[in-house]
């Protein structure tokens, strides 16, 4: 694969969308664009050298762009490509950064014969804090990116969008389909959060200093959730999400009828939970 | 208050018991005595100097105590008091360290005119492997330590109690009921194993290798459970642990219902979790 230098446009220039911007500055010769619509980052970018070039979302700037990485929140997506995807560079590749990926793949990575190519991918990093004044070159070391390209996407474009992938940092590349991408997500992300927005919901939880230790801390470490961007992705996948709550509610209420009435299973129950995180510790790596 | 030293004994030399008695031979001049009913662990507490004296469990060895900590699972502890206590020196002072409060102090917290004085106390610090192999005279360091002591007894033996808590390195000591204790903890700690173990039961588990990030390792962490203990600890613990987990399913559903619904509510909720998560960081602090 021949590698030229690509003018590369950023849309929605934050802690996501900036970070993937700043590695590509610090680790590869492409030129980089930052496009938002905030004035006031677009400034704090110039000022600050965070990018080659800025500007507003507008037509120009986007014919200028050879790929387009788009990191918005989902809904946000939809309204960017509605007024936008007919401007795009012909043979563009268009890359979304959102969290879900049926919600976008499924409107855009099927059009027959577009004149650009669309990929949904997943950064599976992020910060407690939001916005352009937190990203990091380096918020991607280590971290797994994850890419749902339908039949639409031909080879040479998906090893494209992997060679930028590890060069920004990303360790693990995953390739698979938009449904079996939320399936997961919704299991090792979404899940989670609800979890612990369910748990500190709890009326005990302003009660309980100097009652609490490690497990505490895990389970609450997430509820400090961006309210706007989670609301998003939980109703735009909410068939999915549903399920696997479902499925967790009847594991809790299994748990709970062995305490209340059969303490051999309860132990059962506990010995495989044991046996589970052994095996995950062994298997999940990185 | 006058500070003597004092024969020490405690019963079941592992994690817990164990490294309680290497803290009080670290910083203390109190003579430690390990009584154990497993003869390997005596060998290997003798050979490595762990302790000043070690015995079996028998009523010449607690004739000898000033003090007895009972570092034993909740039914063991029963079992124990059921067949030693008639054998305590006189006003010798028993504590004990199991998880669970109400199960134990209420039997033997409120014996009116016992030659013993009966003190339930839960130290907040564990490892994830047990027994004295892993004990360290450092494990309490910074942690708390929950005190429930009945009416019947005296504020020179509570103080005392606190006084080798504060030596052996616990920062934060709560006094408290035994009722409260356990609904604390069950909303800190119980709920936390449960939501742990519930999780890593998901079909999704085995098959999510490059899905994972941060919140999946925050939920699966404590599913590495002791089962024996934990059956013990939830079973004895039952009526309150129960009600807390219904609590938690019932803000789950709500969850689900607005994921499904009510995108306004949602983002109210998910912002309300936000604000708590925020109030927790500043206000609990250790």
């Amino acid at each position: 694969m021949k590698i030229e230098v690509k003018n590369i446009g950023i849309v929605g220039y934050g802690l996501i969308g900036g970070s993937l911007g700043l590695a590509l500055k610090k680790y590869t010769d492409n030129y980089v664009i930052a496009i938002d619509k905030n004035k006031e980052t677009l400034a704090y970018i110039q000022k600050n050298n965070l990018a080659d070039e800025v500007s507003e979302v507008n037509s120009e700037i986007l014919k200028k762009c050879d790929v387009v990485f788009v990191g918005l929140y989902p809904e946000d997506i939809l309204d960017f490509m509605d007024k936008h995807s007919s401007g795009f560079k012909n043979d563009a590749i268009v890359v979304d950064l959102c969290g879900i990926k049926q919600f976008v793949v499924s409107r855009y990575g099927n059009i027959k014969n577009a004149h650009f190519k669309y990929i949904g991918a997943h950064p599976m990093a992020g910060k407690e804090k939001n916005g352009i004044t937190v990203a990091d070159a380096d918020l991607y070391k280590g971290a797994s990116f994850l890419l749902t390209p339908t039949e639409c996407v031909d080879s040479e474009t998906l090893e494209y969008v992997k060679y930028l992938a590890k060069k920004v940092g990303f360790e693990k590349i995953v390739v698979t389909t938009d449904e079996n991408h939320d399936k997961m997500i919704t299991y090792t992300s979404q899940l989670p959060h609800i979890m612990s927005v369910a748990y500190i919901l709890q009326d005990a939880h302003n009660k309980c200093d100097g009652y609490y230790a490690g497990s505490f801390k895990d389970m609450t470490r997430v509820a400090d959730i961006n309210s706007a961007l989670w609301t998003q992705l939980f109703k735009n996948n909410k068939e999915i999400l549903t399920n696997q709550i479902d499925e967790y509610i009847e594991s809790l209420e299994l748990i709970k009828k062995y305490i209340n009435s059969d303490s051999e299973e309860l132990k059962k129950l506990l010995a495989k939970s044991k046996k589970l995180k052994e095996w995950q510790d062994e298997n999940y790596k990185y």
